[in-house]
């Protein structure tokens, strides 16, 4: 095996085992199995006699796989299931006997979703203490689990986000107003299961993780208020242009006339346990531990990366390079690893996604430098508008590119990485992966 | 002392650890030094019996305090000597006994900088085996040691750097051409000095210590030819509009009239060695030094990083968080630190400079994380055309500032982050430092 086709069989491996480690069913039975008659669920356990029915409601887009891994370990144990999913992200009828999947919008909310949601709200209605829920949440879960406050139609909710996008409220700001104006999130979903069990088994795909954001937090405590949501409405000067059906909810709410969102310390979340199934973090630290296996030092550095993908690859670039010529921080044969998620300012006409962005602007910073790679991947295996997973960039991309006439420079000014990568044969293509922990970066320095 | 008074003096002390490890003094004398009759320099021993004279030449920002520890090492050995600096970067007259400093124009070349490279020129020609010259060399230094090639004035030269900068020639590409129309960049200061010993004393201010690259190598053998440098005259379509003057000479080089810059492996450079006396890896290696000695784990990450300052700036940050939230790469208290050289593309019309800025983008990334810093620092002690040498962002700085009424986002969107900072009180202010050897960036993880 030639040198090259060594490293590229390395990089495969190494990218390989991140994805195994969060694919939706690894991810959910690692951390939900049974133990005789005992239900083990994020390092907790639930005598299964303590419970007289089981219920499985969710939404996101890993929602069908992470439906089957539930029903191989609770199989007819479960009573009822109904778990929101992406259009097209179902799976042959056969595969599931207890849980429905309902196939709804996203990123645009749909009516399927919002009765697929209502039916889950109806589902959680009435439960008693020898009730268990779990909840299964995953990229995606707050567009698929919409089910706005009564009055409140979803092209109000559409018109309230479009404006809130517009006028350049942060994400935190918008998820405030969001939440009071829905029945499920920021903690209403437990609010509904209660005094239920709920255990949420949640495959996050927000850098750092934080539980109250992920699909709005459907189980998780609101630290927000409809006085803040209100605040916010009045800070942009939106409140005459916001639906009418919207305003009088956020009035009611500043009123007491209709309950808050339940605040930490609350009751209703007593029996209620938060579980991170997959993760950035799992799928990095399973990169250092097969880098290791195929003989790499290797080191985590950080899932919270953030940035301009083409800024973000120099300074990635940068770390190939001390590696390479100093051996800081590792000493080759090295493996880097780095998550999160970049962002592309998109000028440019061409196609490609923030990974693949990443990797072309990596291959100028790391031209010349013949021991060194600098990997992009999406882990939902669907990088932009584009069928490959991310690229890998090389010391002799731009060199190999210029051979076959491609100016790399030209095609990252025009957002055109994917073309120049499929030129080159150095896409990473994995096909949809079926799950989402945002995006890895991997940096190599070979001996 | 409060928790923060005693961070901020962790900060301070290790900032000054840093820069003392690259004060042109210190500098010199770790890498030149007598023992007994044998100068030692870089690791190699030169037995001052084998000499009859010693000169010292050299351009650079750094060169008065550079010759001022060359004269303390050899004081009356030195024969005579002249270095060109930076107008106001000279010393008052009493310093220097041997070594005349000359002051001269940078960025823009001029009459008085071309004079001094011309003595140096001439007090390098015929000189015998029995010679040494030891070459100061620091940031500026290509600028400085302007001497053009004979028939071409320093505004025809002025000329030709305008006209490739206008045209979007690369760095690389520039060099290969400035190269070829000069007496001395490129190797033809050692050519001249031969067959005399030279050593060259380098302070480095280009990411990566390329030889070839700092002042535009005048002791290092030049990989460019004649043919390059035609060659991107006619890539940019320029051949008729740069002076007749420097297409003479290059049509001259083509046609062998006249000599090539020397190359890798010619003789002239059997008896010169360049020596490395100061460089971002050996600023950011102290700070690691001293971030142990106050109680961090330390960790240097990279010396190679690039990039638009507020979006490396997003990267560090993510790093700080990784510390503080994961214990990646490093477990608080913990300090990692990199070194480069950024970049600030300029919209608002502020004040500031890159360190500033990335210290202003990072302190909007770790908004809230109460045990994390940020610290952006020019190591000449002059971020961008301030009085700072950079500042910190602490996770409360963005609150602080809201109370002052200060808007963090909007500052950094006009570029101003030396008010910003200044209003905070957490500009750092060194002054000139007279030395450079690019930017660190640190990050803290407080416990």
């Amino acid at each position: 095996m030639s040198k090259n086709e060594s490293r590229r069989k390395s990089i495969a491996t190494i990218q390989a085992a991140a994805l195994a480690a969060v694919a939706p069913d690894a991810a959910v039975k690692r951390q939900l199995y049974l133990e005789g008659d005992v239900l083990c669920a994020g390092g907790r356990s639930y005598p299964l006699a303590d419970y007289d029915r089981i219920f499985v409601v969710g939404g996101g887009k890993a929602g069908a796989p992470m439906a089957v891994a539930v029903e191989a370990v609770l199989g007819e144990r479960i009573t009822a299931g109904l778990v929101n999913v992406k259009h097209g992200y179902t799976l042959p009828a056969t595969a599931l006997s207890r849980i429905q999947i309902v196939e709804a919008g996203h990123p645009v909310p749909d009516e399927a979703g919002r009765q697929g949601a209502e039916h889950i709200a109806q589902m959680l209605t009435g439960l008693t203490e020898r009730d268990l829920v779990l909840v299964l949440i995953s990229g995606g879960g707050s567009a698929l689990l919409t089910l706005p406050s009564p009055g409140i139609s979803l092209s109000d909710v559409q018109t309230l986000t479009g404006i809130l996008l517009r006028c350049g409220a942060t994400i935190n700001e918008i998820n405030a107003v969001r939440k009071h104006i829905s029945q499920i999130k920021g903690g209403q979903l437990a609010r509904l299961a209660h005094p239920a069990t709920v255990v949420a088994l949640i495959l996050s795909d927000v850098v750092g993780n934080p539980l109250d954001v992920i699909a709005s937090g459907p189980t998780v405590p609101d630290p927000t208020t409809f006085a803040e949501a209100w605040a916010v409405l009045e800070r942009y000067g939106i409140t005459d242009e916001v639906p009418d059906s919207i305003t009088s909810r956020l009035r009611a709410g500043l009123a007491g006339q209709v309950p808050e969102t339940p605040k930490p310390g609350d009751l209703v979340f007593t029996r209620v346990q938060n579980v991170i199934v997959g993760s950035n973090e799992i799928a990095a630290q399973a990169v250092v531990d097969e880098a290791r296996e195929q003989g790499f030092s290797a080191l985590l550095l950080s899932t919270f990366i953030e940035g301009e993908a083409r800024e973000v690859a120099r300074v990635f670039a940068g770390i190939a390079k001390g590696m390479a010529e100093h051996g800081w921080p590792l000493k080759p044969p090295a493996c880097l690893v780095a998550g999160g998620e970049t962002t592309v300012t998109i000028r440019g006409r061409g196609k490609g996604g923030r990974n693949q962005e990443l990797a072309l602007a990596a291959a100028l910073a790391i031209h010349g430098w013949q021991n060194v790679a600098v990997v992009g991947l999406a882990t939902d295996g669907t990088d932009g508008p584009t069928d490959a997973a991310g690229a890998i960039a090389w010391g002799d991309t731009v060199t190999r590119a210029r051979e076959l006439g491609l100016d790399a420079a030209a095609y990252l000014a025009n957002n055109d990485a994917y073309h120049f990568f499929q030129a080159l044969g150095d896409l990473i293509i994995t096909g949809p992966t079926n799950t989402n922990v945002n995006d890895l970066i991997f940096v190599f320095a070979f001996q």
